[in-house]
């Protein structure tokens, strides 16, 4: 299967199934409408395909993902609100596949992770972060509201007072910080955070493709859900993923007291 | 009222209107079709009768509660997709109930709490952890996706990002690091964990069951409702505990400077 | 424009465009029906006219807000459950009105928040607090559920079993673990609660204040939304801010390395 190719992110296929999904727009790989575009043909590519069984999300070069590109977002350059809503709506497209395809998606996080950076961390499955690493919402600094999903993650994952602080006083977190909050899951030295994501996302293509989905998807819907409905969703879910040849593997080796072969 | 006797799971009463109720399927405490049906019976009869004003949650033995019984679910077992939905109605229905009942719930959790069991200790009121207690979630690692409530349940009391690292890479989380996550109230020695939750449950006896039973309600129909929605349920419902003895009592001995009777 | 006048509270003009809404009912600044239909009303203007470009939030005297006025609420007062009916829609849409509004409401908490105040300070956007402020939910000590909003909020910022635990148990919280539980944003001296409030406030009243509604109302509207309808708010919500002065002033500063002047 060819894989696509880009002018502003790139989408590499590393060993065993687990591919790469580079913003590539240096020095500050800022979202561009090219870019938003870019970034949903490669999400639906890759929730389409199927063909990924982890995916590793990071930045090229020293920034992570800077935010929208101002430039091309301001008078300045041709945007207008339609412009707008059509980027966000490619945007957000590609953060709605990423966070509900079946792979999972290990972001590696080094320099700063700013705006529209911000809410693509929040909306990652895991999150490997550089030492020097800082997250910092940037949004109301310009002058605008949040996007990429933010409003519906950040406050999910740090809580809302932590959330709403991060929104209107655009403060920065350190890499500390943002393990403290829960924000992200790991820090390492700035030089390894690569190799960690690419480790952890190899661990990861190793495991139940499907029944990871499936918990993607229950955890996000189950975060807006009533209790009756989320618990109702479990027991379709669980009930048909237990005759899916992953959970037959699974309770096999479980029961046998060996390593599962997914 | 008779106490309702059952095979795998035991409900006694204790002093002052404290019950326990029981996992009693050692050594793992695993959750099988017949256990999910006899916690549903005993989860509907605590609700329905009201005879209890606080209830402690524990498993026999070392471990707490190890999950579904795998060697039932899997296809050695007579488990079916159809068998499974009529598991998870049971094991849902009791979850639902006690995290909905008057009665407050306080869990002790001695050794591994694993699949279900964490599930079941997210959809605790209050939950006593010994030192050498783990939570892990283990669902993925037999190629399942979660149930127990804990897509509602886990992500509002953990956060979004850690419910996902923990329901994806099974991650074992110590007693402390889950006191850190707000995931447990309180860590003691393991040989005391039945003797506190008993003491904060039969504090709670103490303590005004109906409105102990209207909050939980709340707290659970607010965590997936809109702003507008909760205050609303809110206002009626502090309307019509304040003429309940509960309410009357509470305030007068308030306004008195001396302790309730509730 | 003429600042309406209270009996129960204070609204006070300072200078840029903060006021300050002050609890003056001392000695607890307890919540009586007075206090809760003048709070409803000095929301309601400030919300109105937009006058305010930041609030401050406080209570007169040593304790920041007692709580529902217990003498006015029981049986010995005339309350009953059509009054309190009454005087909780007031209050709550009070509450509404401050969390949706543009301006930022920054909340300093000297003393005890008890009740209704733990409701208050969840519902603010800012909180800062003294080294000996205490936060103890209080409703059920009294034989009452929750109001306040409380159960939207709480939960939403401290999670799930760290509010159940709240609500239960009364568990008083000390600045620190509030801190700590992400209740608040701010730990300072008792002595320069105010001021650091007030400064708080002042660099936020310079701050872009529609994008601050905005954002205020996306991240209270996407903590009940299902992740879909929160990106199509999101889409719309910058779009329209785009061209908005705020916007325009905002990336104009950034291109060109400035300050903006909102």
């Amino acid at each position: 299967m060819a894989l696509p190719e880009f002018e502003t992110i790139r989408l590499d296929e590393m060993d065993n199934r687990v591919f790469e999904l580079v913003l590539a727009r240096p020095p500050a790989n800022a979202l561009s409408k090219q870019m938003a575009f870019e970034l949903r043909q490669a999400a639906s590519w890759l929730a389409g395909t199927g063909a990924a069984r982890a995916v590793v999300l990071r930045g090229e070069g020293k920034v992570f993902f800077g935010g929208g590109d101002l430039a091309e977002l301001s008078s300045g350059g041709d945007m207008t609100p339609s412009n707008l809503n059509e980027m966000t709506i490619d945007f957000h497209g590609a953060i709605h596949r990423l966070a509900t395809m079946d792979a999972p998606v290990v972001t590696g996080v080094t320099g700063t992770a700013g705006g529209a950076g911000v809410s693509t961390v929040a909306a990652s499955d895991l999150v490997v972060a550089g030492e020097s690493a800082r997250f910092v919402m940037a949004y109301t600094a310009a002058g605008l509201t949040p996007d990429g999903t933010s409003t519906f993650f950040l406050s999910r994952v740090v809580g809302l007072r932590r959330a709403t602080e991060m929104v209107l006083t655009n403060r920065m977190l350190s890499a500390t910080e943002a393990l403290g909050w829960g924000l992200i899951n790991r820090v390492v030295p700035d030089d390894v955070v690569v190799a960690e994501a690419r480790a952890l996302a190899a661990k990861l293509a190793e495991g139940p493709t499907h029944a990871y989905g499936g918990a993607k998807r229950l955890l996000i819907a189950g975060a807006s859900s009533a209790l009756a409905e989320a618990m109702e969703r479990e027991s379709y879910a669980i009930a048909q993923q237990s005759v899916h040849p992953e959970a037959v593997e699974g309770m096999d080796a479980f029961l046998n007291k060996r390593k599962p072969s997914f």
